[in-house]
């Protein structure tokens, strides 16, 4: 039998029942990603497998470190088919990694490929790959037909002006693609050599010359409503932690002018800074029915060297251990007081922290929507069978299973899709195991419902994207 | 097959015949809740499942705020059938949470009721559940005979003056009602304005004014002297961490007369205060042989919109994340190297320092009494399958779990009692599975008295309550 | 059947095959212990259990404290006998406790006892073992020759003459020994009272009086030199945490200064101190291409009394709940920045740091070898089925469980070699079950090689111990 079959993941009679039945036909919404714009409007295509599952693919250059393999066949300047033989060579050692199994799902669905990949696998695999990536099937809107990508959302910088999404409306894909508002960058008032360049994009993105703070949020609100009329419907935001809540608007404008004037704020100014325009986007969000995502808890660039040499997102960074409910719970009840807390998803790298987030995200729901405040899928390290099935024991546990806004790839890759895949087995599995159990009834009118929305609906009922049914 | 069936929960032969042969015979000794003494005395009885179910449990609350549903319907204005429909309504939506398991293992012991309920068969289960709490069987004491509870305790206030117990005393009813002494409300120096009412109260509860600090300390040894002539065996305290032990009587002395005088002492000085205060409870449980309980670790209050709208207690707690184990360690040391280490119960509301505190309870073994210091049941969020299976295994990996003191329900419901049974099927079948993955001994003759004893005899041996054999 | 089979621990047909296959077969490399050099050297013979098993064993004593066994018996004037029939009495009640397994894995391997050890069998077996330690083969080289083990490495402090290695060099005893580095001596500078007599048997051992902070970096480079020359190649260190890296080497020297003159350092200057120590022991093992060995997370003596009364390392110790990745990261990263990063193994005793901790490791591959920052096996609480299966789940996950080092005892008993085999059985347990579960491809081809590096030859590969092929 080969490897990846029907039934991968699925222990028994009632989890594949249910996948089969309930979450296999469900289409995807992969309302969080890092997918490029350019790439989706031009309908890319690949030269061959280096392109499109290593170049970018910071989980792969990992592995291969971790396996002794040298820089210049993960991120240098080795030739694509030595650098795919050199992933072709790490995979047998990925046994029991998130790795293996993608791999091999991603042969699969993409390719029809079933061999197992290794050093001697790999001149067949790459002659067949590179033929088929030549094809119409596997350019990138064949890639999201294939798939059944009802709809996308990219992650997109303020001051980028959304021209590959404008392209993408004019031409319409059959997937809907929509932009996503992360302001990350307006945070940095204790990097003011990139902070002010920045800070002159946004104005002149916005018409607003951004001189002092006020201009700031009123070239960010400019923004914002711009997002908007393009279709954005999330925002999101990368941090170590909430931030802190004590700050006041002229605070903030005092260490906003230092930055502007070049003078690079303090670690602590710099939370300060980010806790009062973090309340300012809680406001733009709320205001206009939007879901914020936050991605807590990672260290980044923890390899300063490499940094140096390969920059940021490069395979260097970490799960962090900071302390985050307090900030967490502060930042919620803010918002909360302030009549301004939106729909939110809190993703959580550190599965110790599991617990203790989606119990936060319990004090804060308020009867306006179901699940207003999300605990999001399995992120980053967490997003592979043992992590998600801990995501989801946890929301089950301390809160609704059932309004779970699901999966989303959260990739740079359109090799990524078969994560819903891996994503839907998973909960299958976990939901079948506990109905042959006896934990959950054996009903498929009561369980049946549950799957496909958490698979579809919920995000769709959720996040309220524009076009999408 | 009934969903809650004889075997419900218990995955093989060995954990069903552990659970029919040892756990089910045993009687019941809850020693921690949060019954009314008012309604344990006057035998109350219920109007109808709003009544004894929804009225109070935050749980419920929560679970339907997820949902959805508007406060009204939890805590607010409309009446009991709507209430209970909103609930019905919820409940298909909580599947794979505890909330699930109890509702219908409360109405299949309660009321003989298989039926899961749902929109769509509230309206007959409110009809007969209605009828059937009109019966003696289901009064407070009804109730009580029905699950065999040789003894419970309740959780009061040093200030409160047990009329309630000194009644049931007089008037026995099969079931030992003793009272528990929780003095959390002696440590609020930094809120003069609750403060102050309740040290008047507590002075003329021990004919004793409290004007000094030295007073205070004197009122409450004095009531502790009276809750024990009362019965009482058990102190306990509500702490999101141990507090600090490095204060004086003299520095606590200083912060007591300001707060005396109206002036809220800060933080820090809160948190010294309560550890002179803490280590002085500490000398009254030892000196009498009682078991002090620490409940640890929550962040409570996170919703201040809804704190000063609904109070405390409502459902707007979570797990926090503060470190525990130097502050936890400092203060049983402390209590150690003074020669006042009561035995003690450790509960733990963050399942990430479950190994730590297990470990951290083994430091403070004396010898002199098996377990000494206990790690508690699981508590609150942690009360359910997936997390008393932590708790054990913790507790087995770094302790005895042969020593266990085992279940309490923690509960302000007479509808909890289940949650006994739920424990000792989950202990079961955690053994079972064991046993049949040969990794415990196939004997009864060995695991039989530990499952017997982790259900009551543990329980009762260690905490010596009067009357209970 | 007996409680200890041919399949204990293996749960299906993979994993006993895996592991009679490719487990069992392999030698043991115990590369980090506590084993007494002079015992090694001199072959010591034991006179019965109580020597061999209860002798210096803090994990049995912890056990018959928490059963409320009087010190007395556990490290007190109590005989031979009546210690080891008070161990007999408690270990019924360790169901759970890994030393349940252990004491009959033990009792099975050493001496071929199939009986349950309680009160009733202890007679029995207290005869037995007796007469069989007598005989050569239960000398320590004939259990190092039972139990197959190659190579052993010892912990020693660097003023260590080494001179028991050295005898065991000379006679050599099929097993090779070698000694490893390890100077948390070096780091006391808040304990003068102990760190001067400890500089001045360092001076000595050295031939460099310490008179300076660089007479310290010059003695203990000595002796790295000498320990590398008697075959070490593996240091250790314990520590809370990783240390800060903002020291510099005059800050050093001034706190140095200080605690040479009886003055102790502070918390914080120590901890500065020990940053720059473990930056030039980095350098130290770098050079000479050593593997660095960090234990982090201990909290230990605990209980002031008992450590008063008994010293270290007597059971009093705990898993500490310190921030650890922030640390630990910009520690190697000042390492990797001073291109000094030597290969490590760092050990973890915080569960709920697992995850976060390998991915850490995962920062600094740097394609020199494969696994160079190692994630190691589960340590002293975590050194059992639950805790050890976590290990290679979070490895796995978040790294390469193809490249892992494996299993040491770090035990002070010759009793404790099955540990091996107890770790080897959980291993292929854990690759069984994925194989039966379609998660692993059914191919001995890749996964029997895994196994047996995961059981030796990773291990003699990356640590390239002299003499061990």
């Amino acid at each position: 039998m080969a490897f990846i079959h029907e039934n991968f993941l699925l222990a028994g009679q009632a989890a594949r029942r249910l996948y089969h039945a309930f979450a296999e036909p469900e289409p995807i919404l992969d309302y969080h990603n890092h997918l490029s714009p350019k790439e989706l409007a031009e309908n890319r295509r690949f030269r061959n497998l280096t392109e499109i599952w290593l170049e970018g693919d910071h989980y792969k250059w990992r592995a291969m470190r971790a396996n002794g393999v040298p820089e210049e066949l993960c991120t240098g300047g080795a030739g694509p088919y030595q650098k795919f033989l050199a992933w072709a060579r790490t995979v047998p050692y990925t046994l029991r990694n998130p790795l293996y199994h993608w791999t091999h799902l991603e042969l699969k669905r993409y390719f029809g490929i079933e061999e197992l990949l290794d050093e001697t696998t790999a001149p067949a695999i790459w002659a067949r790959t590179t033929e088929m990536l030549a094809t119409d099937e596997l350019s990138v809107h064949g890639i999201l037909r294939k798939f059944h990508v009802k709809a996308l959302c990219t992650t997109d910088d303020p001051i980028d002006d959304l021209r590959y999404h404008a392209q993408i409306a004019k031409n319409p894909m059959g997937t809907i693609v929509l932009p996503a508002f992360r302001p990350d960058k307006a945070l940095n008032v204790h990097a003011p050599e990139l902070y002010n360049p920045w800070l002159d994009a946004l104005g002149e993105a916005a018409g607003i010359p951004v001189r002092s703070f006020q201009n700031l949020l009123d070239a960010l609100g400019k923004r914002h409503d711009y997002f908007h009329a393009m279709g954005s419907r999330l925002s999101d935001h990368g941090l170590n932690c909430a931030p802190p809540v004590h700050g006041s608007e002229s605070d903030a404008a005092r260490i906003f002018e230092r930055a502007r004037n070049g003078q690079a704020a303090s670690g602590a100014e710099q939370q300060l800074f980010a806790g009062v325009l973090m309340r300012y986007f809680g406001r733009l969000d709320a205001g206009k029915g939007w879901t914020k995502q936050l991605h807590l808890g990672a260290r980044r660039g923890n390899n300063t060297r490499m940094l140096a040499q390969l920059g940021p997102d490069t395979g260097f960074d970490s799960i962090g251990d900071y302390p985050q409910i307090d900030a967490l719970g502060n930042f919620l009840n803010a918002l909360d007081a302030d009549g301004s807390l939106p729909r939110m998803i809190l993703y959580n790298l550190n599965p110790s922290d599991n617990y203790a987030m989606a119990t936060m995200a319990g004090n804060f729901m308020d009867g306006s929507i179901a699940g207003k405040i999300q605990f999001g899928s399995g992120w980053w390290f967490l997003d592979q069978k043992e992590a998600m099935e801990w995501q989801m024991n946890a929301l089950s546990n301390c809160g609704l299973l059932s309004r779970f806004a699901g999966m989303l790839t959260d990739s740079r890759s359109f090799m990524s899709y078969p994560r819903h895949e891996y994503f839907r087995r998973t909960l299958c599995n976990l939901i079948g195991n506990d109905i042959e159990a006896g934990l959950i009834p054996d009903s498929d009118a009561l369980v049946g419902p549950m799957i496909r929305n958490i698979c579809f609906a919920n995000a769709k009922n959720f996040l309220g994207l524009p076009g999408v049914e």
